[in-house]
């Protein structure tokens, strides 16, 4: 989460993406952001990356091995004491859904924010609207539902129960469209007085979530309730509230017990937005008819190979 | 007109290169330059852009549709109060033309400029000369006369009366040249004692053209008036001298009159080069048997499918 | 040499090289390196360069020719007085050589500068391995031996007397890797106590040495010396030095004799890596049957096509 608690940003990356995956007890890492990108960008595009962690260790380790296994990196990064409380993530019903080019969206938000600061978006059957204002004019962008286009990617499909209409500061918006690079669609989610989710998938393996609390419009403000103010600073209406879950110490003292499936990683920023709580997390289902000794193994190791085509750059939520 | 009076910029798109034009009355409009690329530059490279502008309104609207009409953007500009008297173009016989690839002369303007300041045009028959002269030493670069080559575009033209050799700040030149890409050839024109004139067409619609007043060579002065000042500031030998032009206001007066053809949209910078002045012009030669009530519609209104290439760049004339 | 005596750059140009090579007399010139580099980066990719120089001139003239003739430039380029004692290069055995692609090197040496300041680089039979430490944390790279691969330019090719392990500052090393784009291969050339010489060639003309001295690990010395100053700045162990070599000034005044053969252009930059003395050598054999008259001619005379992709930078070593 931001340190104005108005962004935060959820990663999940399911265990049945990774080429091999091993995580023998719920972990729970505290991680510079910037620190860690610094590191992966050290890969190369075909390495194949492990990311490994022993149990109370306070360093993690990644691994760069080139396909030909000529050239092996290891990168070790110092792990965090993050006081955390745990973050939830809050789900809910959305009024409105709207699925689209995530290059389309990103060109709206930069584009209006040569314009103004903030975004109205609103939904309607029509269509979604994009609207900004600044001191050198207004600007409105209109984008219709289309589901008849010859590729599915090109689609702009729009969900909707009740209209809705927010505003957002552009700022967040453009931090997070650094994330178009991994999908072709883009979804975004809305509720009246709820934070919007936009939501980009990550190849097969989960995806990247953010949420922004709206903002109070300024002309509602000042229409309904005072004229007193009519330049103050728009501040956010809602919060995100996030409730702090129970975390099982007892669950995480448990003895060692070998999993196999349905573990996940869920890596979230939190308190600034500069560090992360990584959670790597298992399934207590035993893994049948394994018993090997694990002593002296990392607790948690998992392998993959990451294709990247040198675009993707690291969110730097303020 | 850049603040200091010695450049000057036109821009000229006829009517027969809009896809639908339409003005009812001529109209001049001020217009801050930066905020109109801001709002242009939103276009995507596929829209059909429509600029609208309605009688009296103290704004203009750009509308931009996608091709397949999902997505419709309007951008609306404030428009600016300029106290401004006409600008008047100098019409004139130039005594040496040259016609070159113009990104040769872009080049050249570029690579001068880290040698010197100012650039010498020389225009003899056997070719233009282009030197310079700074702290670390001189360059010199000759172009020849050039006709016989496999594309028009690549050829280097000299029409000549009589030899011409002006100075000139290459600062100014290198802004006349971020206009590169909209034409692959140049044309410079100069007189003795008269501003320069670098042209760029556009497409078959007009021209943009960069007038420049000569600097008085720093040798010359020293040489023919008295050495007393060796080193002082080269000044400009000629300013831009521009006739204010009489405005008929009666004319802008006169009952709406529908006209559909020859119909030209001028752009000139003025006062200090961010703010343009853009004159929308009707001959008033009545349209045939067209008797449309016009009410409420705007009175300008310009349709186009403008191709770029995203390399164009605004100049910033200071 | 850089201005701090840790590192030296040395580029030979072999007369071979040229289409076209002529020195009568051994020349000595100081140049300004960024200056040369303004000028030389005004030739086009396909244009002739030749360098001139005349006999006790204080410039040096590059002239570069379009392919059709049809642009001739010459930039003429003021030299320098450098007071210089010159600079012989050291000539060694080395313990261990490492030959590898050139943007392996270079991207480990980048990689690595996010992480820490120095870098370790240890030769043994297996491979060489750089390694570096940071606050965030650590980072290994090791690169094994390898000969079978497909193409001769991806081979890592390891030979070792003793096993040598040197530190480095990574800045200078960033700065060398610039010559990257020269070849396909570096050759990094290691003893204790010696500077490392990394070396490009440059096509079959000659190369680029580059020769840094290597930094006393801090753990050693605090380890071997005295616990006193655990946290002081790490000094260079050894200086680059340079042994004055002597100039046979009457060799250098002696009658014009035209040579052709053997005659090599070294080009060092000393004092403090801004500017560099360009050598221009002859051998004393003269040229068979040739006995032109070269008065007025330029003593110094080149000419070649030099081909660039555009990204080699000049480095700029401070």
């Amino acid at each position: 989460m931001d340190s104005s608690h108005v962004a935060l940003v959820a990663l999940l990356l399911r265990s049945e993406g990774f080429d091999h995956y091993r995580c023998d007890r719920n972990l729970s890492m505290g991680m510079n952001l910037g620190n860690m990108a610094k590191m992966l960008k050290c890969a190369g595009n075909d390495d194949i990356i492990t990311i490994k962690a022993d149990d109370g260790s306070d360093s993690i380790t990644f691994m760069f091995e080139s396909p030909t296994q000529d050239k092996i990196a290891d990168f070790e990064m110092k792990l965090m004491d993050i006081d955390s409380e745990h973050l939830g993530i809050p789900e809910a019903e959305y009024e409105a859904i709207v699925r689209m080019p995530s290059t389309e969206f990103a060109r709206i938000c930069k584009d209006l924010s040569t314009i103004g600061d903030t975004v109205v978006i609103s939904v309607t059957k029509e269509g979604v609207k994009f609207s900004t204002r600044g001191d050198i004019g207004t600007a409105n962008i209109v984008c219709r539902q289309n589901t008849s286009v010859d590729k599915p990617e090109e689609a702009t499909i729009i969900e909707m129960q009740e209209p809705v209409s927010l505003t957002f500061a552009l700022r967040y918006m453009n931090s997070f469209t650094k994330a178009t690079p991994l999908a072709n669609q883009v979804t975004i989610s809305m509720s009246s007085d709820l934070p919007v989710v936009v939501e980009y998938k990550v190849a097969e393996m989960g995806y990247i979530r953010f949420y922004l609390a709206p903002k109070i419009e300024e002309d509602e403000e000042t229409a309904a309730h005072a004229p007193s103010q009519p330049n103050t600073e728009v501040k956010p209406k809602v919060k995100v509230e996030y409730q702090p879950q129970e975390i099982d110490l007892e669950e995480a003292s448990k003895p060692l017990v070998e999993n196999k499936t349905e573990v996940a990683a869920k890596l979230e920023t939190e308190t600034n937005g500069e560090v992360a709580i990584i959670d790597v997390k298992m399934e207590s289902k035993p893994l049948e008819g394994t018993d090997l000794e694990k002593e002296g193994k990392p607790l948690v190791e998992s392998k993959t190979k990451l294709e990247t085509n040198g675009e993707v750059e690291v969110m730097d939520v303020e």
